[in-house]
């Protein structure tokens, strides 16, 4: 798997499942509506950086990686990884997640947090998990889940380290 | 008190206070040498409201409420409050607070969640859980103090509910 930062062109393979993605209203806080510029802009632009995954030419996943805040705040980053659907399963999340964390080290942040875990995404939750995240907090219906409802959310956060 | 729309005007005569206070790297997780035009931005165009208290002329503090996340999270908002070195110990952040909830409310906003409190700002802290908030999760080492080093941040929660 080679994860490279993105392009126009990748992104413009990645967007029907970035939209699948947004559209479904289980996992991203986004506006599930938004236009292909917006979410260039959000996903690629504002960010610090943006990846893609690929095996053989074919796109597999994308991340952000950006600070969690500014100032005083922004020695802590935040990632925002999404797989396509045909590519789930086989390791793309891990992969794109260590990748993310060998970076943010290399730009210098003390830790990872991750603002909004939808609660019922309990295969993440456990991937993250096992890539060491803990669960530090939970927002009470902080996600209005497209089948569900309104579900909990957990922030979830790493302190990095070197190897 | 009367706490109104904020004008450019109003954010004028405010610059100084919030750029001691941001300045100050002791609350806000903001750029501390950012210009004028950026705060303004920042404070008062990005927010869906931004509001600031006087008494007799005499500006207070200033407050913004945004939804604290999109599409299907932007049913919690988040507020920032800051109040004038001279108006310290007034019940102005707490009026602002109380405030707040009734905006939030009638926009349709079914809870409130501060980010970032910083560990050290006991006042702040115990303020807000008087106002029924609650600590949901700490951030180890999330804040950059200027004087203290790494302290640990608060994610503070409240669900609203009509009175």
């Amino acid at each position: 798997m080679d994860i490279t930062p993105i392009t126009r062109d990748d992104f413009r393979a990645f967007w029907p499942a970035f939209q699948a993605i947004v559209k479904a209203q289980e996992t991203y806080a986004f506006d599930p509506d938004m236009d292909f510029d917006t979410a260039w802009r959000l996903w690629c632009e504002l960010p610090q950086f943006t990846f893609v995954a690929k095996q053989d030419g074919e796109l597999l996943g994308s991340y952000y990686l950006k600070p969690n805040a500014a100032g005083p705040g922004d020695h802590i980053c935040n990632c925002g990884y999404m797989v396509t659907p045909q590519a789930r399963g086989k390791g793309v999340a891990r992969a794109m997640c260590e990748h993310s964390q060998r970076v943010a080290i290399k730009a210098g942040y003390l830790g990872m947090q991750f603002n909004a875990v939808v609660a019922t995404n309990e295969v993440a939750i456990r991937l993250w998990q096992t890539l060491g995240f803990e669960i530090i907090g939970t927002v009470p219906g902080g996600y209005r889940h497209r089948e569900l409802g309104l579900v909990d959310t957990r922030i979830m956060y790493k302190r990095l380290t070197k190897a």
